[in-house]
């Protein structure tokens, strides 16, 4: 019998060889010397280390992902030069906070230059995204690159062809230039793995920048991106957008193109995750989506759903135009109490939406912790055979994702589980049903107290107890899986930042429960101060047009808000 | 420990209560004296036996729903009338075929009456099936009565509440009036269960008149009803269909609303099943799947894609008016070769197709017998535990359809396999998923191939290798179950009824397969006389209208081909 040759190879060779090859496809010339070794916040450094020019800080300052399009479109700025601009700051965000990982320049520019003589040629962009750089998770594959998706065991696997969603963000004219990190096995709320480390929070090293879409949020909240694809099967688009200051968009599941992607638990469908993006203004979101949906992406993806881009629904033409919406607000789940920031950005939030002429009642959580349950046995009911599949060469599996951890010791949510059989999913699955019944019922009933004639709009929840945490911090996932449950699109707002003044750690001598005994002990304001705050916003499955419109006037009413 | 009540029970005397009570239900001057025996032929009983009035001859006479429900909405007939007539003519049937479950008049009755009144005191009919008796398979639960669904353990299992489904058909105006035979399982071809026995076909009660919807395909073609609902997991509305003369439409599985149904396999979504009707017309269909969508079931039903029924895509508005279509032809999939009169039902549809201006190319089957296999391993992934959880109370397994089968004999398809593992239907998932993903490549290919600019506008193939066949003989759903693997909608439109004179058997020495040889033996022109044969018209997932609009394009070429 002849021996696998993969069996030869180490996983840290596999690794070394990686990480060099990474190291050599950065241009010397965009390297910081040197690279600030105890600093905290590193968001001024970009615009401090001398890489960029002015004007590469002047394009890569722009957060309206609009008006950057409508730069690009006038020919005001060639895609060659914001491509340039995006990739080197980018390449600054990476020596910073570790968030890349494939770096292809020369292929990104050439793309860009095709678009700039495409311009020159026709006198008309190429697509909505012409131009625009985009950044993608590592498990979005492109083609003729690796993707390892954090597994040692994957370094050299090289991609035959794009994934549906890049075909199509090509077609629409974007310019795909960097892959962001994740963590090992993808299902943590934060970003570390053996290949490419860990990536780090910008605003304060010592904490994580969310995952597992972390690699994404660290480089947009820097602005090395103004737009990246993310996946989320828990939370991991929406909670890296909360950390960081960030849009984010978690869509339905069956909405955006998957076909080509790689994922963990691939084939686990009961509760099953969605590709979307994150942005540094809603318009990014939105032009994302749109420009997708554009495409008839379900003549590509057989998963998708054919349902075109509803302008009717987005204009919110049924609610009135969205003069006078109703929203439901949860203010906490039961188990874990949101941190004081985390409150505040509800209450300020609903406070700006009645200022608009909305009205705002209370949605009580209502068996929460079983769609969570749901989701966390239907992720674990392989046995952890899916990750272990991923660990061909002798990779440990990352058991914590505190860096001071045991590497021994597995934390309760993770601990493997015994297997189940198809039989018992498919009681999951009935389970699951009965549970969305539920909670539609609920949504509906509403419609008792809304005073619109309709039933609430909008429901607004926290995202996450806490604001980005210390790495290895992460509890709890549980204001977020519940709507990969129910496979409701949510959209992540950012809404204020900790204030200490505001954000006062109260006392507290009884908890809901050991999570939430945690999560309070870990708060200091002092500590926290400056991390970003976000909220969710929900609407019921597959409406994604309507949960974007109704983010434009939340989005607005906080903004007018907002003390000069 | 107390003993479990129902362990006291044996599921014969279930059996027999239930069948006494079914027995007790029957009003004793539709009995039909004395039942014809010996009889194969049951077609004319109903309008000869001297139950039904002139008037109920004609009102049951009529195949077209649409001139149906105008009647009803102008008061021509009463709702009261109407249901009288078909629930007579319901039980004749019953009593020749053996098609009904639940039998309950007076409830019907009731029902009838109120929209007679609503009518009389508001000027307009309550919805879009005002005063529509609909018949239901027994699956479909309606508050305050059994659903057995062919198990005696379920016998005296009273709905709580009805069927999403139920509410809805209420809401349009709709009579529920009876509940329909199916096979113990659910999942075979034919019908045939302990609780109610066997479905025999009217035209032939020798033959079967297919499965799982066979109540409702022997019902609908005696004229017992206009419209029913059946499920469909590979085949179960289309066989029996194309077996009796019906049109059957299995839409995609999340389409129709599924809440509240009770359904074999339950949680198993691999392969889903799915609800659509049956029907004497195409407007029976159409009417029934837009006055569903315009209801908004997505608000009911938490598995139900929100795509509202779309006029633009039935009306063909993207395809030129439907004017000048192109269409997929299959004519066999390679394993099983249609019997002759299959062959001449898509010859006689190409050729009514391109007379009326339309062209028709040839599409071949490709890896097939993957599609099929994919479907029989998601629905055995249990190793039968869900069928046996049903049969509590001492009921054997039925594993044969064939009343001369040795019963401890287990045909090969049917042969219990091992439980397979959550991981191991993760696989089969991602296995399904590269399936759909080349047979939609395949699909969008037929570009280049049209003439028209756009892919094949539908896909015309055969329902089964076979006409009806004798109980027993079903032996082959390869050409249905593919699109429950593809989840496509698929229409049946019968086309023609086999005859002697054009449909002789030919010489065949090779065979494609075991189920090739044995189906081809199994054909004798003259047993065959005068069964009728269906086409099938599929379309990519969730485009009901497109299939149902080019339905209508087909439908009418086949017409105005036939001779007058």
């Amino acid at each position: 019998m002849a021996v696998e040759p993969s069996n030869l190879i180490h996983w840290k060779d596999q690794v070394a060889d990686k990480q060099a090859r990474q190291k050599a496809a950065i241009p010397r010339e965009w390297l910081i010397t040197p690279v600030p070794e105890g600093k905290l916040n590193v968001m001024d450094v970009p615009e401090t280390c001398g890489v960029l020019t002015h004007r590469e800080i002047d394009i890569t300052g722009v957060s309206d992902v609009a008006v950057l399009l409508n730069k690009l479109a006038n020919a005001e700025w060639s895609a060659v030069e914001v491509t340039t601009a995006f990739y080197k700051r980018a390449i600054i965000a990476h020596q910073l906070v570790n968030c890349l990982t494939e770096i292809f320049v020369d292929k990104a520019l050439q793309r860009a230059a095709e678009l700039d003589t495409y311009l020159k040629e026709h006198g008309k962009v190429m697509g909505p995204l012409h131009g625009l750089p985009v950044s993608l998770k590592d498990q979005i594959p492109i083609k003729n690159l690796e993707t390892t998706m954090g597994y040692a065991a994957w370094v050299g696997k090289y991609a035959e062809d794009d994934a549906v969603i890049v075909k199509l963000l090509l077609h629409a004219g974007a310019v795909p230039f960097v892959r962001t990190n994740l963590p090992q096995t993808i299902m943590w709320g934060e970003t570390h793995n053996h290949v490419f480390g860990r990536t780090l929070h910008p605003y304060n090293r010592r904490h994580t920048p969310g995952g597992s879409s972390g690699g994404e949020s660290s480089l947009i909240s820097m602005h090395g991106s103004v737009l990246g694809i993310g996946s989320d099967i828990g939370g991991s688009i929406r909670v890296p957008a909360h950390f960081c200051g960030l849009y984010g968009f978690k869509p339905s599941s069956n909405r955006l193109p998957t076909y080509g992607v790689l994922n963990s638990l691939d084939g686990q469908e009961s509760v099953p995750s969605a590709f979307g993006p994150l942005s540094t203004s809603l318009s990014g979101i939105t032009t994302l989506v749109r420009s997708i949906l554009d495409q008839e992406p379900w003549n590509y993806c057989p998963n998708t759903v054919p349902k075109p881009w509803t302008t009717d629904d987005y204009t919110l033409k049924e609610r009135g135009g969205g003069k006078k919406l109703c929203f439901g607000l949860m203010w906490d789940e039961g188990s874990v109490k949101p941190l004081p920031p985390i409150h505040r950005a509800l209450e300020v939030t609903k406070k700006a939406l009645e200022t608009s002429g909305h009205s705002v009642i209370e949605w009580k959580s209502s068996r929460h912790s079983e769609y969570v349950g749901l989701a966390r046995s239907s992720f674990l009911a392989d046995g952890s055979e899916d990750y272990n599949s991923c660990l061909t060469t002798g990779e440990p599996i990352i058991n914590s994702m505190d860096p001071d951890a045991d590497p021994n010791h597995v934390p309760a949510f993770r601990i493997p589980r015994a297997p189940l059989s198809a039989y018992h999913v498919w009681q999951l699955n009935k389970e699951r049903k009965e549970l969305r019944k539920m909670l539609l019922d609920r949504w509906q009933a509403t419609v008792s107290q809304t005073g619109t004639g309709r039933p609430i709009d909008a429901l607004i929840c926290p995202v996450a107890p806490y604001p980005a945490v210390l790495h290895g911090q992460t509890r709890s996932s549980v204001y977020t899986i519940i709507w990969n449950t129910m496979d409701y699109p949510a959209l992540i707002i950012p809404v204020t930042t900790v204030d200490p003044a505001l954000d006062a750690k109260p006392t507290r001598e009884s908890f809901w429960s050991e999570d939430d005994k945690i999560v309070y002990e870990m708060y200091d304001p002092e500590a926290f101060q400056g991390l970003p705050v976000g909220i969710q916003l929900v609407s019921p499955t597959l409406q994604e047009e309507v949960v974007l419109g109704i983010g434009e006037i939340v989005d607005a009413a906080l903004k007018a808000a907002k003390p000069a």
